[in-house]
């Protein structure tokens, strides 16, 4: 991998005492396309504390400017002392031909994985950007962050993100990054079972749905099952008025089968289940404060 | 004018264990245009109570949909059990020459009043239609409001109609709607003494700046002093990092020379300024719960 170079600074929002600053970096895992990150700096950050940090994956047709937004997040945020990183959901510009052409795969709709077949594998791997170069791109600015205390939560796709890097890394002996803990709402809990997973894993994966298998939360707390000294700390929040987890394309049913399975708890990896509630922010939003104050507590705790 | 028919229900999302209704009607001060508008209905209206109004003015090129997605309004309305009302920002689909070409006039920015000069004055009355016709199209949806406690905020010329509304009310002796309180961010606080208010006033109204000053929140301050039994509940919050306060175009210091002109204290008309915060949504959502917390105050003593 090429050195890290310092990312470019595009804009400073003031927001809860801290700030919001818009970052632009090339990503030599995104085959070198410039990419355009978030973080929200606490009031502690601007006062020289090295604080945790916060990863958001979006879902679906959105970018990094989407939770910042929508989210409701910053506020909790502010309170905890926490920061928040918020990068983009696929690579922007590769030009190949296709990627713009659904709203549920290319442009938009990266799956936090690392594409093995062509014409993707070269700038879709947007797992090997989340964990590993976007990191030492935040070390390269230079920002008031402990990277050593990280944890990781999403949104539909980008839950299916939160959930698959945090499991490996839980299986990995040197993961790139370790993260402490994660949390999603509406997760794609079983892409292996789904028509969105499906897509993704086929589309981007030389191996397919079989490839596909190591990016899927559901199977991956399988693997886990009997391995020594591994503790989770997860949540899922799913609206039951979501049209996604009513056409089966969330499958939570499957990843709490696998944890019973596994010999998890319900205190290690909890799934709640919301009457009403669909796939919107405005589901998102109700259930940041339990989100931030869950990550906060795992964090703030590793000091 | 016509009789009022109920609003048609387009969606609803659950959030804040309340919901977010997004009604459409048609609009006699519109022109007969349709417009859309959202109601947020905290927990207490959907158990039936009647529940108090905080109609939310959104600012230029925005829509009802602005401040429901980033203004963080719904977590606080929830908590204090009142309703928020997402109006448009102007008619949409006059199908006026030039309607369309600037986004600080036409189209997402209707200034919220009623236009006397052709060709706008059949279709941009957004005045009336706040004023008047939006609380009989609420009232006509049966929805568990308390429409005789109303209180009304906005961002940028949404502020401007927050405030200029609010003090038209205390003018008049028989308002269409009386609003209990208003507040504002980085309001436009002395349109006919700045570029926008320049353009919109001369461009939909006869009488130009003139007939401008009736829309003009400072002008308004001026024409209270003296009157017998006026209080104000005005709150104002504008950043000092925000380009158009430095630009001249919301001259918030003008309204609080006109303020102190006319004999009002600080608490009646309060304007906070605050460093490093700029005209965005994050300037807005970091002093959301101070606002809702304002009028929730007068609206619960008003019971």
């Amino acid at each position: 991998m090429s050195s890290t170079t310092a990312p470019e600074k595009l804009s400073t929002n003031a927001s809860f005492d801290g700030e919001l600053v818009k970052l632009s970096a090339p990503a030599n895992s995104l085959g070198g396309l410039k990419t355009t990150f978030n973080v929200f700096l606490p009031r502690q950050a601007l006062d020289g504390d090295k604080v945790p940090v916060l990863y958001y994956l979006a879902g679906l047709t959105c970018n990094e400017d989407t939770a910042p937004w929508k989210g409701g997040f910053l506020r909790d945020a502010a309170a905890e002392g926490i920061a928040l990183v918020f990068p983009d959901t696929s690579p922007r510009g590769a030009d190949i031909d296709g990627e713009d052409k659904d709203w549920d795969f290319g442009t938009g709709a990266g799956f936090y994985l690392t594409a093995s077949k062509e014409p993707w594998k070269k700038h879709y791997n947007m797992y090997e950007f989340i964990t590993s170069e976007l990191p030492s791109l935040l070390a390269a600015a230079s920002l008031p962050l402990d990277l050593s205390r990280s944890s990781i939560f999403g949104h539909s796709m980008g839950g299916h993100g939160a959930l698959t890097l945090y499991l490996k890394s839980l299986l990995s002996t040197s993961p790139s990054t370790k993260y402490l803990s994660a949390s999603a709402f509406a997760p794609i809990a079983n892409p292996t079972q789904c028509p969105w997973g499906d897509k993704a894993f086929k589309g981007y994966l030389a191996g397919g749905l079989d490839e596909g298998k190591q990016y899927d939360a559901t199977e991956l707390v399988g693997q886990l099952k009997g391995k020594d000294g591994v503790d989770l700390k997860v949540l899922v929040d799913v609206g039951t008025g979501d049209q996604f987890y009513q056409q089966k394309q969330l499958l939570p049913e499957n990843l709490i089968a696998a944890r019973d399975a596994a010999g998890f708890s319900a205190s290690q990896l909890a799934v709640n289940l919301h009457e009403r509630y669909d796939h919107s922010y405005y589901f998102i939003s109700t259930f940041a404060p339990a989100h931030i104050k869950f990550h906060a507590e795992v964090l703030k705790a590793a000091k």
